[in-house]
């Protein structure tokens, strides 16, 4: 029996789930939900259907784990502790300072429900947060450093595009190399803002804007910008979407640590990602976070669940026994 | 409370467990085992006191972990089946092939005393093992590459070791920079055993031995040397004393898959460990683990496990909410 997998909200997530789940054997899509006219989007999957969002609730004995793949900012929120009513869910809900607050909603919710809602699902949150406990677990004495990039911020690009006179920007942003040699030579340096990342910022111009002025606004932005070295081009629509149009992205994580009865032998852990696509990586990692929901909940568990809740072989369509012979 | 461990055998591993503790507050030191005679065996922590294996199991109500610290090869499939049925156990049991009958041993034993047993853990078998299950759950289509070094082999050098005329020796594994590179690349390349390290070696020869022949006894040696590229260096006592008496280690894993509806989008997953001493950082986690198998028990829960069973909550002290506050 496969498991059924339902897609609320149909974006760049969205279509990543739908590849993901392709490369799924145990897997299948059977359902997309949209907020906009169902008649109006087409998917990829032959012999899939749209529903309206409102008939969610409708088929909810016909999908197994519902992947909610909404904003953050105003979303999931609602969506989350809503839908994990009539589902198991998975979200990539990525607002890091309010996830206490969003696991106590989700958790309340499902433990009334009897569903698994697993939050948080990707790599930062996910993954990368995964590779933190991971080793603070095992080095409790030492650093952590999180550096990300090279990779498009889709909320600073959308930032520039806000700026008068631009009509379209893409930014990146760039983990600083020097910075990152001396984390990885165990040097513990203390790193400001400005000495971590980068900025660099690919804009095209409205015509006859002034750029100088759309540059200065940029470089002086509070938060976004202000506390970083930004670098400005100036390029044409053309260029703009010939050279620019992925959503690449990536980081590291990194603890340097100490261990010894003097503490005289350091550790060096990384772990880091380089992604094509952003979307897509995000999709495979909320895919197997699914098959552990549905798994969880046929064993009876129930309630809210982050990454760090779930053992490692719940992710994977092989038996303990094979895991153990290949992978151990 | 304080978690209480036990260690079961007091070399550089046991030492290494014995310095772990000391960095964990929920931790104390409890005794140390051995088969040596006790009187001979001086340990580091004041208070502790070692005590005959033989007087293990009439302390199984004051150690709530015992951390099984002997060799894979004859002592742990003894001894892992035989002290779980008295106490909670880790140990670092690393005979990959091995490891399916030394589970089925060790998860019959513990389900019968109602102990758990963790077993394989340290970095290859464990960290490593624990990335390859990540990145194949998240990027199915792809492929692995595991690389060592640069790090002693401590087998290698024993091998070197036993070769007429030596005095004493240290193998290095290296892994080669450009099949690294290949692989970070994408290039997805079909690498050779020869192509993904070689082996430099510091031999101490015995006064008037032939080194020419001792050099072509080691490069030709089957199994171990072979199939490398192998430097020997001919050095003095003093000289490998002095510059290789530490014991490093460390390595790569790296997963390149693809994601897309056409597979378009490449993906590269990192973890990589840079290690001053190997056995300090095994026993950091062999320590980490002990904590799991200790609340794991606490559950209710029995029977053998592996890194793979095991959530990884269960490897902090923090709470849950502490956790998904600062970590996630």
């Amino acid at each position: 029996m496969t498991i059924r997998i339902g897609i609320l909200g149909y974006g760049n997530l969205g279509r990543g789930i739908e590849c993901a789940i392709k490369q799924n054997d145990d897997m299948e899509l059977k359902a997309v939900f949209t907020r906009r006219d169902p008649e109006t989007v087409k998917v990829m999957t032959e012999g899939v259907k749209v529903y309206s969002v409102d008939d969610a609730v409708k088929m909810k004995d016909e999908i197994d784990v519902m992947i909610l793949c909404g904003g953050s900012a105003t979303d999931l929120p609602v969506q989350t502790p809503e839908y994990v009513k009539y589902f198991n869910v998975v979200d990539s809900f990525d607002t890091h300072a309010k996830i206490p607050e969003h696991f106590d909603n989700v958790n309340k919710a499902a433990n009334e429900s009897g569903k698994v809602g697993i939050i948080s699902v990707g790599w930062d949150p996910g993954m990368f947060s995964l590779n933190r406990l991971y080793a603070n677990a095992i080095l409790p004495e030492g650093k952590d450093y999180t550096f990300w990039g090279k990779g498009v911020s889709q909320g600073h690009s959308d930032a520039i595009r806000r700026i008068d006179g631009v009509k379209d920007a893409k930014q990146y942003t760039i983990p600083v190399d020097s910075a990152l040699e001396a984390v990885r030579k165990g040097q513990n340096p203390e790193l400001t803002t400005r000495q971590k990342h980068t900025r660099e910022c690919f804009v095209v111009a409205e015509e006859g804007a002034d750029k100088a002025k759309i540059e200065n606004e940029i470089k002086t932005m509070p938060n976004y910008f202000a506390d970083y070295d930004t670098t400005v081009h100036f390029i044409t629509e053309e260029e703009l979407k010939a050279n620019h149009s992925g959503i690449p992205h990536g980081g590291f994580v990194i603890r340097c640590g100490k261990t010894g009865m003097n503490k005289e032998n350091n550790h060096i852990i990384e772990y880091s990602l380089k992604l094509d696509s952003n979307p897509e990586f995000t999709s495979s990692v909320l895919i197997a976070y699914a098959r552990a929901a549905y798994r969880l909940n046929k064993e009876g568990q129930k309630g809210c669940k982050t990454v760090f809740d779930i053992a490692p072989a719940y992710l994977c369509s092989q038996s303990g026994e094979e895991l153990r012979k290949h992978m151990l």
